[in-house]
Parts: structure tokens; sequence; C-alpha cells
């Protein structure tokens, strides 16, 4: 990690191990099952994570399997019955997470735990009423945890660098997408006004979601203007959507540039003088010419 | 908000309260009318924002409901009372208006007396040709009234920012955008000539039309080249049409940056000396040494 | 115009009047005509000019119209005409060029020369193959002519500066169109042996023909994948498009902000101690106190 | 070619030419047909390398008209005869190869061994199974050689930079796609759920597939949604696609200057003293006021 500087304006601090939170209990079985669950520094934690992971991606895949007709007609016993091994496993799960930790109610209400009841409560619901079973697709969510166990907290820097881009420019990104909000809700009233139910633009909201669909430049093709003066209006409204493109690129182009930048101007401090804001590639201090420490990437 | 040396370049001034120039009449009802239309500070002119921007939206709601024919079919009643309600409303606020200011025709010629006026004169209208009711949703425009009153001050500065990035680059968007139509308008006819009218590109405007759709990659598929010849050039648009919308987001995205570089430098002054222009990151002053107000994000 | 150090990087030289190595001529009334033709700071050369770009409008617009079958129909006997009046006028003007300048043939062979040519022979040609009158859409090139009356100088620097910044990126352009022909190729390729003729993908140059549309994510939808396999290539496809497509843009937005960083940094010099690289913003040379020129934007 | 000074971070390295590996053999026929196949130093050598980019791109061509119908009608047996002409060549030059390296194993294995090989494995397994021919298209990859040919080694700085940016960039764009993919899979679900089999959206892979078309702004249009919960859904994806495609060319983008700033750092040494570092635009060396070498783009 980079050596900061104590005064320099430090980014926002990257979570702590959120799992911290639910209180690790001392001594006994439950301190065992909380090691094996919830870290990952121990062997049998992280076959624990191996095998969760692994059964998350399987479930992800009979579900999917589950939604292709041909193949659930197949095999359609057979996925019925891995569905119900999975429940079965993640059920198991929820409620070892729920006995081991010292808060369990912290746990249930924190994000992973709502998740963690979200995949299985759906199973369960199936039994009364079927079709609600593909929701347990949010299952999916559980894959983030495959960034604990393979030690990816190299690629912690890069996403908090992108989501402090984000977050510097929500501001603008708001002020951008009302206004861009406006302009197809105006534009798309004027094509209903102009095109009509005639051209299957059959209300605002129809007309509304082609105008997204042209200056975001989708452009499906399942509403097309047929008058000329529609045509007119639509070349308009992609040129304009072309236009203002560039205008979010532009936002988050600029912050990500600026947090290198902070990130490199902040980054190293001169162990004798204490002077900060090297450049990238100096190997001296400017100020006093002490050897700086290493620059990390 | 940060602090600003009087002499260093300073960015293009936000424009001051419009509503100042109308006129605040001093004593009697209508000082006390003023405030509470024209001002926000007073807790009945907040009520009354607040009530003004529930009625805008409500009334919109009623527009868009209006355009959809099953909603219309069962509920036409109601919506054509409740628009005549938000007509009323919007009279009485519009006349009120007109009476409370000093300069009720400097404010019916400015912009929001303007949309005030035809967010209800379509009503109006309407008693006599029926259809045009559809443009109330002008009154989507008077939306841009929330941001005076979610006292959204502090994003004017990013919105400034924007614009200022917009103006700035004006004369290389017009360049730009005069250089696309040269393009799009030669090889429109082109593949007019090429694909002709057994094709659908049945004129040049038409084809024109095909040409913008294709190089801001919308693609709507409305219309598509069927010869080899055709699809050749189609090809070619594509391409052209990708590369060159790297153009305006390079504009754009080199006119935020250079923004944010402007600010940056003219952002904080040295307390002993007012030496302006420090760098981001910079903790003395580069002139006296003196420590740096901390920075302002 | 800025004020340039002599010895410090010069951007490329714009290009002087294009008309002076025409020759013009001395005394007599091939001077006059040459003063009236092609420049622009006599009262009669700025009438000249106005008249010949309002006729390139007009005959432009009849080109246009004639398209239009609807309109060709009902007024196809007055453009028929007014194209002939438009077609003579020019013709005496590119004869009157050719007469005024002591280089006829340089002018003959030069870009605008060649589009004057363009712009009268196509209807004359027209008089034994009917059908190519649509070519004269090339007169719109000689719109080009109006940044010259407009005295548009003032945009030189702009359009110098994006013409700059493609120029100077013209090798990892290549390089990168070369890897994006390669990969559409290829992809192209294996969509046809997927998907094969009975979904559409009839032959080698259709298949790449729809993977550049897809690439570039224009999308048609003339022709789409159907079997599993092609759609899972598609998706690839998609996402891989959406990436590259940050490549041109990143190489055009880091080349126009060099520029810009060029610029401000050889822009202004002292004009005592001729020290250049002064920040945009600074007032006083950074070397010796001078004051510095103004900045020019 | 830039100076570099050796103590300076140095890019990373241009790969050597990766034939040195196989071992040039010293003597005999061998080391001659080595010079001739594997060198492009020699006349014989360049004569070598343009009759065989010549084959390529003639054996390339012959596999697209094979692919179109009409011209594979016609000219099927010439088209035959000269993809078993190819096919010969580049047997022949394979062996060729095999024959005067030292290493022959080395170059079986490596990137343009493999494709050498199946560039005319194909053709001898078509004898078998007939439709394998169309692979016949890795032999485009070897236009990858035209790079040796036309020493290009002046494109490879900027080839270099752009691999660089991505390779710099690798691990945000992962973490970008894994969130981008989960996206997509999640929101196709609910499309699944939403317009389900009815509308086209037959299983889970189909409304992913969906997705992407939709969030990468291709949009064919093939599928599309006719519900109005699912147009809200798609008109959030879609504006939603618009938003984050602007991530990843900030990436790249800020890579890129990031990479331009570091070459123009490390590009010049002064010739006194030896200083590296020195500023774009910087005339004279910052340490000893030696005149600094002139700059190249």
């Amino acid at each position: 990690m980079n050596v900061r500087p104590s005064k320099a304006p430090a980014p926002p601090e990257q979570s702590a191990d959120p799992n911290q939170r639910f209180g690790k209990p001392e001594g006994g079985w439950r301190e065992e099952l909380y090691e094996v669950i919830f870290e990952s520094h121990t062997r049998k934690g992280q076959i624990f994570d191996l095998v969760l992971i692994g059964a998350i991606v399987l479930s992800v895949v009979t579900v999917v399997l589950t939604s292709i007709e041909s193949v659930a007609k197949s095999y359609g016993h057979w996925l019925f019955i891995s569905e119900w091994i999975f429940t079965f496993l993640f059920t198991v799960e929820y409620i070892g997470r729920l006995l081991c930790v010292r808060r369990p109610d912290r746990y249930a209400r924190s994000f992973f735990g709502i998740i963690d009841l979200m995949s299985v409560v759906p199973s369960y619901v199936s039994l009364f009423i079927p079709g609600s079973h593909v929701l347990l697709d949010v299952r999916i969510l559980r894959l983030l945890r495959i960034f604990r166990i393979l030690k990816l907290t190299q690629y912690i820097q890069e996403y908090g660098m992108l989501g402090n881009a984000l977050l510097a420019s929500r501001r603008k990104i708001l002020i951008f997408l009302s206004v861009v909000f406006m302009i197809v809700f105006l534009l798309g009233t004027v094509m209903y006004v102009v095109e009509g139910p005639q051209h299957g633009f059959t209300s605002i909201p129809t007309a509304v979601y082609w105008a997204i669909a042209t200056v975001t430049t989708v452009g499906f093709g399942d509403l097309v203007p047929k008058t000329d003066i529609g045509r007119a209006i639509a070349s308009f409204m992609m040129l304009l959507g072309w236009g203002i493109l560039a205008v979010p690129t532009g936002i988050i182009s600029s912050e990500i540039t600026h947090q290198r930048g902070m990130r490199a101007l902040t980054g190293r401090v001169c162990t004798r003088c204490h002077a900060p804001g090297h450049e990238a590639g100096a190997r001296f201090c400017k100020a006093c010419g002490e050897a700086l420490p290493q620059e990390m990437h």
C-alpha cells in the first residue's frame, strides 16, 4: 500500500471487514464455526469458501438451465432435485451464520444477510406460488463473496478509485440526468403529437421510451418515425444524444485523471523532511535530497 | 465555498436571482405577496413553493395519464376535472405574479414568465381546438423551479462548470457539427443513388435521415442497405461514425479537465501574502511559506 | 493571435490563402475580375460571395427537392428550369475563374477547381445519361466557401487544433483500425460458420458487415443471430466493441488535452527575458516579474 | 527514437524479434534458408516476404469469394484450384520453416507456428469433412507479418503505448466487466420474469443476450419489451448503459494521458549533466541550464 502523509487529504476510507461488526464469539464451538464461515485465514475456512462459491455457481446454472424450455423438459427432474439440494445447503449455511455471530439481528439486517435470506426464501415460497423460483438469481449477488476468497485486496484500490470517481461526480451526473430526462420528456411528447398513435406512438410514456432509446443511440427500431417532420426531429435527437454522450464521459474521464493526479501528488512523503507532492518517477526528495520510499502501483 | 482572489481570472459570473430584476415592491400587500410567491426564506414562501411543485408534478402526471388510451377511457372524467383545477391554480398564480411585481412587463417577457403563460394558455385554447392540450407538457419546464426550493445552490457550481465547458467548446462543436452534416449529406446522397427507392431510400432527406442514424450508431433498422455496395458504404460509415464520436468526447473531456485545473489554480489564496494559484495538494504558500487554508471539494 | 516564441516547437502552419498560388494578374479587367471572384475585401467581392453562397444553397435545395417524388411530380418543371439556371451561373463562374488567374492549369487541378467543374459537368452529362444529375450534390462541398466569407479566421485555430489532433493520432488510429478490421473479419467468419445462410449470413462479406454493425454498436437488426452459440458470440462482440470504443476516444481526448497544454505552455513569452512556459492565468513572468502579454482565447 | 536515460523508469520492454529464440543455424543451406524465410534485411528475404504477403491476401480473397454463392457457382472450379495452390505453397513454407530453425519444436509451439499450421490443416481436413475449409480465414492472422516487412518499427511505440494502456488498466477493466456482467445478468432475469416467453424472452440466456444488446446501446430490435413495466426497465437500462459507457472510456483516456506524461518526463536527458524528467516545452535543463535536445514527436 502507499504510504500516505497523515495530514494530506486522505481518500475516503475503505470499509473494514463488514463481518467484524456482527461480533466474533470468544471460545467454544461458535468461535470455531465463526472462523470457518466468516473468515478465510484457516484451512477449513478456505475450503468452506470454495465449496460455497461452487454451490453458488452451480445453483445459478441450475436456475438458468431451468429457464430453457428444451432443457427443462428433458432434465426437469434432476434440476428440481439439485435445486432443493442447494436450497437445503444455503438454509443450513444461513442458520449457521445466525447461530455463530454474537449479534444475529445485525447480520440478518446486513446487505449479505438479506441476500442470504433471499437466496432460500423463493424456493420455499415456490411450493405455494409456482414461478417465483426465478428470483433465486439474486444468488448471483452472493458471487460478490469471491472477491473475499480470491484475496482480491489488491483489486480494492482500483475498485475504490472507480467508486470514488463516480461518487465525486454524482452531483454533476444527477444534474446531467435531470437535464436529459427533461429533454426526452419534452421531445417524446412532441413526437407523440407529431407521429401519433397510428405510427405506434400510442401514449406519452411510449414516446418517452422511444426518445430514450433514440437519445442513448440504442435504436431498437420497434418504433420509428414515419412522417418527414418526425424523421427531422429524430435526426436532431440522434445528433443531440450523440453530442451529450460526451458529457458524462468527460466528467468521469476528468474525475479519474484528477484522482490519479491526487494519488500521485499525495502518495509519498519524504522520510526526512516530510515534504509531499513528489512526481511519479522521482527517486529523491526534491526538497532535501533524501531517497524517497519506493513507489507502489 | 472556495475563497477566490479578487484579481485572479474569475469564471463567468453565475446569474443572480432572476426575480430581482422584476422589482420587489416596498410595503403593502404586494410586498407580502411577492415574498410568498418569489422568495423562499419565509415559512409561507416555502409552503407556497412546495404546493406549487406538487401541483406541477400532478398536472404533468394528469397530462401523461390522459395520453394513455385505456386510462383515458376509464378515468377521463376525473382527468378532465383535475386538468381544469390545475389550469385554474396556475392562472391564479400567473395573475398573482403579474400583480405583485413592479415591472410586470419584464416578468411577462422573461423565460419563466413565458413558461408560466404557456402552462395555462393551451387549456383555454383547447376549448376551441381539441387536441392541443398535450402542449401542457411545457409545464415540466417549471420543474426547473425545484432547483430554487431545494436550495441547490451547492449544485450551481457544477451546473455552471458543465455550462462553461459546453460554452467554451461551442466553436469547436459548431465546426465539428458542420463537418458531420456535410459527411451525412454527401454519404446519404450516395446511398440514395446506390440503393434507390426500391430499397426504401425514397428521397435524399430520407437517405440523410438514415445516414444520421448510422453515423451516430443509433441504427433503427427501418431502412437498411440491401446491395453489396450499399453494405460496404454502410460499413465504412459505421466505422467513421464510431471514430468521430471520439472527437466531441475529447473536446468536452479536455474542456472539463481544463476548467477543473483553472478552478484548482484560482481556488485558494495565501492568508498572509494573498498569492493565488496554488497547486492541488500544496499545503504551504509557494511565495511566503504560510500554511494554506484547507482544500475544499 | 497568440504571440509565439520563435524557437519553441511551433504547431503545423495553417495553409495560406490557397488562391494566392494561382497568381493574381496585375492591371486590366483580369485583375478587377480576380478581386471580385477570388477576394472578399472589396464591396463587389463581398456581394459576389454572398450571391454565390445563395446560389449554392438554392441549387442544393433544388437537387434535394427533385429527389422527393411528390414534389418532383408537382413542381418538376420549375425545378428543371432552376436547375439549368444554376448550371448556367456556375458555368459562367467557372469560366470566369479560369480566365482571370495567371495559372488556369493550377486552378483547374486544385481542390476547389475540381469541385467547381464537378458542379456543372453532371448537368450537361444528364442531357445524355438521365439519372446522373443527383451527383450535383457535390456542390455542397462548395459550401466550404462560406468559411471564407464569414471571415471565420477566428475559427481556424480551433479547426486546425482538431485537425492537428487527428493528424497527430493518425498512426495510432491506423493501428487501431487494422486491429478492429482483423477482429470483425475473424468474428464475422465465425458467425458465418455458426449461423449460416439459413439465418441470413449468406456470405463472409455479409457476415463482416453484420460484425461491423455489432462491434460499432449500431445494431441495425436486419441480421440477427438466432442460435444460442451465435447469440453468445454476439454478446461477446457487443461487450468487446463497447470496450474498445474507449480506445479512439482516449487517443483523441489525450491528444486534444496535450495540444491544449502545448499551446498554454508555448503560447506566451516574457517580453523582457523571453522566458516561455507560463501557466494559464499567470500575469507576471515567473522568472523576472515583468508583466506578461494578455492571454488570447 | 527518443533518447532514454538508463536509470529513469523505463516503459515495459518491447518484445525482441520472436524468431531469434528459434535459433539461427550457423552456415550451410539452412542459414541461407533461415535468412530468406525469417529475416528481411537481404534482397531475397524481402522478395520472399512480399510474395508471402501477396499469397496470404489472395488466399483470403479466395476463401471470401468461395463463401459468396453466386461467385462460387460461376467460378467454383478456379477457386478450388487456387485454394490448393495456396495450400501447397503454405505447406512448403511451413516445412521450410521447420527445417531451417535449430529448435523446430519451439517454432511449432510458437504463436505464428500454430497459425502457420492452422492455415494448411483445414484444407487437408476438408478432404474428409466438407465445410471446414472456411476455417482457412485464420490465415488473416498471418497478415500480422506485414508489420515486419513494412518496417513499421516506428509504429511499434504507439502500438506498445496502446497495449500498455490496456495492460495497465486490465484490473480496472476486469472489475468493471464483472460489475457489468452482474448487472446484465440480474436485469436480464428480471426482464425474463416481466416479459416472459410470449414476448420472445424465451429463457434467461436469451434475456441476458437482450440485456447486453441494450446496455451496450447496440439495440438490434429482434427482441423488444412490449409491456409498460418492461419498457420502463429497458429505459432505465439504456440510460444506465449510456452512463457506464463513460467508465471504460475514462479509464483508457486517463491511462493514455498518463503514459504520454510518463514518456514526456523520461524522454529527454541533459547532454551535460544527464538529468532526466524535463517537461514538454522546456528548452533548457532545469538542473544545469544546458540547452536540451530538440523534442521528438
